[in-house]
């Protein structure tokens, strides 16, 4: 069955200064979104890049996720570390889905090119860094979400139906 | 003389399970372009990293070749390793290579994100990775082509004339 | 007090074959924008990757500059080295930059995409790599300033205040 991780990435969520939003952000966009059977697997991990890494490794390596959705620590600041713990773990670096992000974010605010969200592949997963604000997590998935499960198929993880009245997964029609 | 390596990467043409058509499409549309005397260099190799890479150090170090477009193998799936192989030769990495020719695929296919298309420079050759499909190259090499003849130049490679009913390299007044 | 370095890399300039004219360009700049008491470490150094980050690292590590802006040495020229020199210094690198102010360029001219201009950071120093071109740095800045005093804040650096007839810092009203 189709696998999903959901990794919010904050020091303050995680000492319980302030609630999670942007993990739940993800889960309610995805449950809108998908139209065949499919399981959250939530994650919830400090700024520190051994513990983002270690729930990154479990997502991928034990669960079997097809798709893993961080949100969180990929700004300039020393504690964002979000896309180092990602590349970290990759197999290969989609440079696109980050070129994409940040020309996504652009068109709603200019500080958009601060962030470092990154994409990678490891094994048959799909990992993407989502911006921190369920706000901004919502301006992407919109947009960003029509590849995806192309992208998945691809490189020989589950597939992902979406409802079309929604999202209409794209597909090219030669390979 | 001017020199210029096609190389298509792929399991299916290597092995004789289909025609190549991604390296005809480059020469073809060489062949309009380029207004003085040249000669095309064509490999055709598996998508294997090593034998990638020695496909490019022939073309760079004992051909001497000024550019080598290449086609296929840039795509997410573990076969695509053209990037990896074009990466591993590099002297110099061309970033504004990969974000403009994913932003003029773009313009056609949403999944132009997925490509991992990437430009190098080593020695005095400019190493470009070009779609796989003939309607890709031509749409890239349409827009992308106005540029090479002077980053060619600046490298120290041979002079490239193009058909000015066609394109008309660009150079700047200053440089 | 706020302390920006700003470093022209150039043989020519270096040797007294021509005149700087970046360095002074972007002091210029500056002067008109930034509204609060600011200082300006002044570098002119060869395009000698050794010479740039010893530059680097002097406006960094002991000077305490909370943002350098680099001028020349970014294109694919065998003697350009400015990106590798920044890279070799950095921390974090900011793709969103190098990206950006290619896009930016473009508008321009075609060639932008030869550019291998990025930022990144170090310690409390946000170090951005400009054209080498006077009209193109303005250019650049013109657009791209607007994100800059934010970053440097979020990386700890000091205030930085700009006339709003001129450019209006934008900061997020979430974090």
């Amino acid at each position: 069955m189709l696998k999903i991780g959901i990794v919010t990435v904050s020091d303050r969520a995680f000492y319980g200064i302030y609630e999670d939003r942007g993990g739940p952000a993800i889960k309610t966009w995805l449950e809108t979104v998908i139209s065949n059977e499919w399981e959250a697997i939530i994650k919830l991990v400090p700024d520190e890049q051994i513990q983002i890494e270690e729930a990154l490794l479990e997502l991928v390596d034990i669960q079997g996720c097809s798709l893993i959705l961080t949100t969180g620590g990929t700004g300039p600041a020393i504690r964002d570390v979000t896309p180092e713990a990602t590349l970290a773990v990759a197999d290969k670096v989609m440079d696109g889905f980050g070129e994409r992000m940040r020309n996504i974010s652009l068109k709603y605010v200019p500080t958009a090119i601060l962030s470092r969200q990154t994409a990678v592949i490891r094994k048959k997963t799909l990992i993407i860094n989502l911006p921190g604000q369920p706000k901004s997590i919502k301006e992407t998935l919109d947009e960003l979400f029509v590849v995806i499960p192309y992208c998945v198929e691809l490189i020989g993880g589950e597939i992902i139906e979406t409802n079309p009245e929604i999202i209409t997964a794209f597909r090219p029609k030669q390979n």
